[in-house]
């Protein structure tokens, strides 16, 4: 029986010891941590091979370039050709870049506002009235906070099971001009889990914007970050457009990296596009910098050489976040199922659990978790301007804890949203 | 007797004997360059000790960061106390960013043109007429690249044997609001070596721009890379500004990097300023990035952990360069002394010798060189728009060639300098 139809008096003696037991965990002075996306420290471990990969005698990369000088702006060609392969996408239309895939982004965001997409169009930053991007909700909060700090106007879009709600999408994208861009983690997105579907992706890639500068930002950062061998499987949106024509192609702008796969912060990141926009973005980037780090490049393609050795690495991270995932899973259904106080995401990859909590209760959720020494993203996080228009959704993290911390703290979880949802059934 | 005051006669029979001298040299088919500022393969092998210095078990920084995994916006303090000790700059104005000081100058002003310098006043990119950055000529052609594909103007200042022409500077920046900035290369300077004088620190310190926005781009790439024990000393600009004020302080924008005392391309770069400024940095890097490459700092710390590390390095690199310096400097002065064909710098550090040929006689002599197999930077380069009004300035880059090859580019330099002079002389 669902609180909502419970009696009152019920609850309220639930309640009651719902509180004898928070009352408990607040006594242990927990602090357990469920914020952020990051690996654990025995996931570390898998890619310490990278770390010893390169001495004095092996700097050398497949063309004859000593990596250890200036020189190569684009990426080496061996470290193309595992992307290439392990993503399925021609080499030629992939840069190699930097440590990281939102700095990729950031960075072409930037090029849009100064120097408009690919010469062909107004900047960004004179188009009079300003621009807007689309952005499926709950998200992820830091390409969020790149539109908010360059002054580009979010406009919020339902995110489906199997993708953003396509209607409204093409609507909107048909009729205002104004809108240049949508956010895309089209792999067991962030942070609902889900993979966008192939009628998804065909529409994605058949899309008519009224804007000829419209940009998919299509953030594959979970590509080969499956949990279970029968993982969710993405359709190539670049053989989608190719389809289509240069018009499509010309819209995505792709981005990957190595963070999940070796070590965050530390790994390789790299932007797929159309021919013809890799041509303007390496125009821009030929001013921006000599070239990224080649012998990072290198010690990664050293380690694993091809896209095999690549898919076992993930197999090794899943043995070791399919037990955190399950973890959540299995409480957040002995401990709720049933009761109504929440709904949440079931994902087959990436590193986050979406939780919608009953409206009104998740900034009560968070609260409650915090002062009892569990911390959650904050709230509104998932969404643009950090705004939760329903304080609802709650956006949990849960492979970096180990897995006895991780048992006590979504434990700690379901009794905070317990109780904010029978305060709020009380209230009613 | 200089060309210019011998007879036509002679200089027609010196010619001649010099087109077969040419003509020998074009026919052993040379392939040698004399372009990029590259250390060269004995130099890196220097370094050698940054690409083993970290396995599995020691990634934790001096504060208990590991490494591996997500974290630290600004840099890890070891590295910041590095460069501080280095460079007598105090940690908490530092930011360690990724391999490229190029890229954090170029994203500085990116940030100066969509959100203002400091949020202080207008983005560049918004202000009427558009703005304006002097350029201490010859330069380096980097800086000169990124004013120019972002639409920055750019207005030539001499550069004198003590920095640039202060009393035009002082002119121009206190009079004209649209002047943002200058770039510096103070020490070693690119590439005529030359080192700013104390009264020219001094003097940058103490500039009173109409501007409030004016920013001085004090590029250090140079800040320990002397070919001599008493190498040339660089007066700090911070601890003069600070003599001065916060508005003083809040002009200079401060980098260095790695890239030629490690791995060029695949070292750590920095960014100095004031705490307001450095506060106003972070804000926006927070947003376009996680963070900057952990690892590739701590490999570095732990191999140099201190100033006198890196001071024995350089004294390394200086052994491998001073017989390179001393060559050019020795085949000019043993072919050219006398004959008015070329004027050159004797640096004391840095990666180039900077050399005047007669006015008219530049792209001569490049097109000389490259006919006969040795390659020079282009034409022009070493000025704004790649526009060398005199047509005379070369500049050379001595360090990659080894011994044999340099002696035999710089003898080929001087008999094309020597043709493209008579040619002159004998026109007149």
């Amino acid at each position: 029986m669902t609180y909502e139809n419970t009696d009152k008096k019920t609850l309220a003696s639930q309640l009651k010891s719902l509180w004898s037991e928070y009352e408990r965990i607040k006594s242990k002075g927990y602090k357990l941590d469920l914020t952020r996306g990051k690996p654990c420290p025995e996931q570390l471990e898998l890619s310490n091979c990278v770390l010893t990969a390169l001495s004095g005698d092996n700097c050398i990369s497949k063309d004859g370039v000593d990596c250890r000088n200036y020189g190569v702006l684009d990426g080496l060609p061996e470290v193309k050709e595992l992307f290439s392969e392990l993503l399925d996408i021609p080499a030629e239309n992939i840069i190699v870049g930097g440590n990281s895939s939102l700095n990729l982004m950031y960075d072409t965001i930037v090029r849009a506002m100064l120097f408009g997409v690919s010469g062909r169009e107004l900047p960004w930053s004179r188009v009079e009235g300003g621009v807007k991007f689309l952005c499926p909700t709950p998200g992820y909060d830091r390409h969020f906070a790149i539109c908010e700090t360059l002054g580009i106007k979010m406009i919020p879009v339902a995110m489906k099971d199997d993708g953003p709600d396509m209607d409204t999408v093409e609507d909107l994208v048909s009729s205002d001009e104004s809108i240049k861009g949508i956010w895309c983690v089209p792999k067991h997105s962030n942070p609902t889990g889900i993979t966008y579907s192939d009628d998804v992706v065909r529409r994605f890639a058949a899309l008519r914007p009224k804007a000829k500068d419209f940009c998919i930002f299509w953030d594959n950062a979970y590509a080969v970050h499956d949990l279970y061998s029968d993982g969710d499987k993405l359709l190539s949106i670049f053989d989608e457009a190719a389809k289509i024509g240069p018009e499509s192609e010309n819209m995505i702008y792709y981005f990957a990296s190595t963070s999940k796969i070796t070590f965050p912060g530390a790994g390789v990141a790299i932007i797929a596009a159309s021919k013809e926009n890799i041509a303007d973005i390496k125009r821009i980037v030929a001013v921006q910098t000599i070239g990224y780090d080649k012998l990072n490049q290198l010690r990664h393609v050293r380690c694993f050489p091809n896209a095999a050795a690549v898919r076992r690495q993930m197999e090794l991270h899943a043995k070791i976040l399919r037990p955190k995932f399950e973890i959540v899973k299995n409480i957040l259904s002995r401990e709720l199922d049933g009761t109504g106080a929440a709904v949440w995401s079931n994902p087959k990859g990436g590193y986050f659990v979406s939780l919608d909590v009953m409206s009104g209760c998740a900034t009560r959720v968070y609260e409650l978790c915090r002062d009892a020494g569990v911390r959650l993203t904050d709230v509104g996080a998932t969404f643009p301007y950090s705004h939760d228009p329903l304080d609802k959704n709650l956006r949990i993290a849960p492979t970096y804890l180990s897995n006895d911390d991780l048992t006590t703290a979504i434990y700690i979880l379901t009794t905070c949203i317990k109780i904010a949802a029978i305060e709020k059934c009380l209230k009613a």
